[in-house]
């Protein structure tokens, strides 16, 4: 039986997403006491609107908190457009930052960032801006390793394979660190 | 006539946002020769998926970037959430920052940002980000004044009036400022 | 006698620093169980030059490094400048982020972050790029509770005594904080 | 005799320094009407003090913020040190952004930033962080192209010679996009 289980999610929604690829990788890459479910839903969260942010949120902000609060973890793959998180993942974070019962799904949630981009320096600058909001939202960010995959065309073959080796184990170590952190929190509480 | 069209964007969907407020109050303090007129379809964007990002993009993306093609500059209202820029404003401008035909809609754009917040610091952090997405898209971004209108309660009255007069002092000071930059890249070409 | 010795650096060279002041305080502040010294030599530390970044550094450099090794957590107190860390601050960090012999200075440090301005916003943008700096050198960095001290005027008296109670109580949780993050590495090894 | 005089600064005091290669060559490529003069005093710069900020601050801090008055647009060339603007740079940065009287020497003042680092996303980071604080000071910043020389050992010989074509020819085209900045400056009056 898995002792840590994973929500993965990918902020691409293109069908040959390089970040859906990583965490495709990640899901086969992770050690034996680990389960990585893949979210799938993100285009179904409606755009983020306080107004409805109540105690009955849409049905799939509903259904996307339970997921993370129902995980011992999560793994975001995120793109970088315009400098930036893309849009569309920034937006399932506004959703699952807040709630209008109890204890927002990402507070003090542990939390891996990986991340591909076509070009040079793809996803250095969306990773810095995820942590960031991962601040606000108090979650337990892994710090290193930094997964940043550059050049993605050059580290996956045509099916969307991770084919880079040592991507590959800078992957398995961040979900090896992971889970360190989890169970960290689980013996010893949470770290500030 | 107007002589500078400006589009005017709220990041924000709540019925009484402050952020839509100030974009109101903008109208107002326009000089004579500035008609800035609002978006309101916001909501009607879909999740930028790159797969559709064609040359027959869905129809609110391909009005949006009309409509900001046609105006002479761009009014960004940024609420702040999770320390970033709204996903719901990001994943717009993720369309805006792009096109399969001809040039980008935002590429040498004359904008201004501004932006209120119910707490102390609010809209900085989102200011700063969207800052940082105008780099990539090469847009021309007025830098002063900042207008950051933090504590909005105190600002605007029951109705959604900025009632602040050194807060309408700078939106007034901010649209000038657009207007002559607007003004300047007509006269003298475009600034590198 | 001390269970958790801290290293206190404040940003600001003023004499009548707000930094320092909230150095100052924090001291008062700390826990029973915990002794605080302050960092004195800052404005001996040299310019950073890779050249002289050797197995025999500057004195002061090494003075630094060896205080920051021995102490158990590190308090920083940043002013912001210019919407960035102030150079002189940053330059001791630069410094005490490598060695050319042995394990960095700062990597796995706990450290603790607040900060005073005298504006509205002062002491946020500082943070945050103080935060992005220790994330490259992998220190363990206190999430919540932020102490960024706005206004600083408003919360000082004229002996740079800090005299306001919530500004107070919030110095006193993050040193709290920082004492519950020490012990947990400690008892539970090192979080990734 | 040059049309535009611009005073470069190289942000390492490293002696076989990348970014002080990197000036040496846009001093090279710099069109025929553009000279450009290399500040060489970085180190002479003492620590920012807010008490010596004075009518008369230190003599090196005085020639500093002369020359940059006197320069038409200013070139600086920064490292990365921890995922940020080196302490050094950023300290001369924190002098020459302040006066005790006038006009402080950075205010309008047309910048453009190159940065070179070996590794693969050295300098994205504190270029960002530069744009920052120039958004502070109120400086027109060439947006594009951006200069980011990453690997830098691949495009450099062993005298420090920039031999990258590409890199040549993109430095080349910063400078004249500069050229043209403070060509409109002149003609049009200053961009907001």
């Amino acid at each position: 039986m898995a002792t840590y289980s994973i929500l993965a999610i990918s902020g691409s929604l293109r069908a040959a997403s390089y970040n859906s690829a990583l965490v495709r990788a990640a899901v086969e890459l992770a050690p034996a006491d680990m389960r990585i479910d893949t979210y799938r839903d993100l285009e179904q969260i409606p755009p983020y609107n306080g107004d409805r942010d109540t105690e009955s949120p849409p049905a799939p902000v509903l259904a996307l908190r339970e997921r993370i609060r129902a995980a011992d973890g999560v793994l975001i793959a995120t793109p970088e457009y315009n400098y930036g998180i893309p849009g569309v993942l920034k937006n399932a974070l506004d959703w699952a930052a807040r709630t209008a019962i109890g204890v927002p799904a990402l507070r003090h949630k542990p939390v891996a960032i990986i991340g591909a981009a076509p070009g040079n320096f793809g996803s250095v600058r969306a990773q810095l801006a995820l942590r960031q909001t991962f601040l606000w939202t108090d979650s337990r960010v892994v710090v290193k390793p930094e997964v940043i995959v550059f050049r993605a065309r050059e580290r996956f073959d045509d099916a969307g394979n991770l084919t880079d080796e040592s991507t590959r184990a800078l992957v398995a170590e961040l979900l090896v660190a992971l889970a360190r952190l989890i169970a960290l929190q689980r013996t010893a509480g949470d770290a500030p």
